[in-house]
């Protein structure tokens, strides 16, 4: 069961439908995945495209499009702040907001495990339609298949994402050179630490939350104001925000410098990791994201973003340097310096 | 182990990887999954938009764009014929086609089971590029997780594509009235018996090799050819033939009947359905499709067909009638008629 009440308001009750559970025969392409899409997915997410129901739906894009895909195997399904439906939508507009797009249109393809109960999936595609509203995209095409169980666990997502690039987004990470300020957009370690807590039954004063939101509106409006200026950006996904910084060292060849006393952590977390031995660094986030920009905007940057609630906690965490190419530096609180590495092996796994 | 050599000749020898298997650490977006995509997946797929390694790909598509999606759970993953990998692409090559498009771009996703072997993996990916290349389509963005033993199957793949319509495609249940002639492009039930024999460990006097194969090239130039005379495609994979007749019945409103007579069936195929109790009209296939098309066109339509390779066994094998709306009737060979209703469970799961 799930162990929270998912984000949203929307008056979606459980269909009537005439099982209880997910079979091998709702895979089968045949009478019972008309009974479950007809009967409940089709009038959840309803829009003109799934009307249709054709084996692709066809819609104009003009400008730049970007395209980009994930999966989503986070266990458990359900955590304090969200479950996998909301993760697998933000998760994929939050991929084409950091290549500067505004989401025009979600497919979403499931992969069921037989067992899984029809409730619970329904939970999953509520959190998927308010997702999807938050964001203002809709899933205009989709797929679904069973597994037998222990061939799969209860459900994984696939969502893949057509955006519409910002007319002023210039980003790549040959624009990162020495420097562009890097703004780390909010405090770090939440998602990883809320799954975590869940798994561990570790409890806290007040319930830690994954921090998954969709950025796209937040991500937008920057573009409006700064457009050039911001030079790259990325989410601060699976890996952390240290493994986001080695791939943006790596890929620029320039340094990165990192001051510690200016990530932003929410002190129980903080407290979190140490207890669990975990660095803040390598902790998944969901609704966090890195931007690197023209020294001269940074200050308005970090303001912008501070006046958005996406952004409350947003600050300049370092800059892109000559010194170390292709390494990132963190200096720490008391005056020490030390290599940030990517992570060699797996801190979390099923994070997202 | 496969079962059978990959349906291709690309140089690609296993990269030199330092691992033999997959741990989930390389799904944890660190170092070890840079080592696995910079050393294998990248270098295989290799093109300038996944050279970027970016959130997303960007590009410009113009008029009409298609958008599909798919999840392959196949089992096992190597078959006569083919493998997951040629199945995946295929499979959203062909959901373009049959909305009237050639393919653009791919997604690909994979979710691996912690214990699959290199060699497997990149078996598999061998057999994503070749048909890729059959195809003349390129992966331009991607997503790699590990799920623990026994929480998956080896490896799933979710692609999902961007095609452009052709210009004079009109397709839509719709437009398929009373007269319009429905023709099968090539023998059914190839795929499905393909790999139960694998399964079932079934002997035929020559293997039966799935059917999977790219439709795009030869759907494209019927579009060329027959344009709005063409009032409908739709391939007839997972569910089979007479679950895609099903579904254009229902979606049209009108009558559909179908000549048992004129169904194309290999015969050995057609022994092992009578063997193993399946009845062909609802075994999967993944190279073939059903068009309805204007009256006046049909003898052309299957005249243009059978001379490609991918539809030499074309044939009419009914119409759309005002009689019984909704509903589809087979005339078998000895003259009865019964109704072809959707299967109402499972015939044969995983099998795409």
């Amino acid at each position: 069961m799930p162990n929270e009440p998912l984000r949203m308001q929307l008056d979606c009750p459980l269909p009537t439908l005439d099982f209880e559970q997910i079979t091998l025969g709702h895979g089968s392409g045949g009478l019972l995945t008309h009974r479950l899409l007809d009967g409940g997915v089709f009038s959840l997410l309803k829009n003109e495209h799934l009307d249709k129901q054709g084996d692709a739906a066809t819609l104009t894009l003009t400008g730049r499009t970007a395209f980009t895909t994930d999966s989503f195997v986070v266990s458990p399904i359900f955590f304090p702040g969200g479950s996998i439906g909301e993760l697998a939508v933000n998760g994929t507009v939050n991929d084409l907001a950091m290549a500067g797009a505004r989401p025009v249109a979600l497919s979403l393809a499931l992969i069921l495990e037989e067992g899984l109960s029809t409730e619970d999936l329904w939970r999953v595609l509520v959190g998927v339609k308010a997702a999807c509203e938050t964001a203002g995209v809709e899933v205009i095409t989709g797929d679904t298949k069973v597994v037998e169980r222990g061939k799969g666990d209860q459900v994984f997502i696939n969502t893949t994402g057509l955006g519409t690039v910002h007319p002023d987004a210039d980003l790549s990470a040959s624009r990162v050179v020495p420097g562009t300020k890097l703004v780390v957009s909010g405090q770090i370690a939440q998602h990883g630490i809320a799954i975590l807590s869940l798994r561990e039954g570790l409890e806290f004063e007040t319930t830690v939350e994954s921090d998954t939101v969709n950025l796209n509106h937040t991500v937008w409006s920057l573009l409006d104001q700064f457009g050039g200026d911001i030079r790259f950006l990325r989410d601060a996904t699976r890996g952390g925000l240290g493994t986001v910084l080695v791939e943006l060292a790596q890929q620029s060849g320039a340094g990165v410098s990192l001051k510690q006393a200016a990530l932003p952590v929410d002190g129980q977390v903080e407290a979190a990791c140490e207890m669990l031995g975990l660095d803040p660094l390598y902790v998944a986030n969901e609704g966090v994201f890195v931007a690197a920009v023209a020294p001269e905007v940074a200050d308005d940057f970090v303001a912008a973003l501070r006046s958005d609630p996406n952004g409350r906690h947003a600050a300049v965490i370092g800059e892109v340097v000559e010194a170390h190419p292709r390494q990132v530096v963190l200096q720490s609180r008391i005056g020490g310096r030390r290599v940030v590495t990517m992570l060699p092996g797996e801190q979390l796994p099923r994070i997202c």
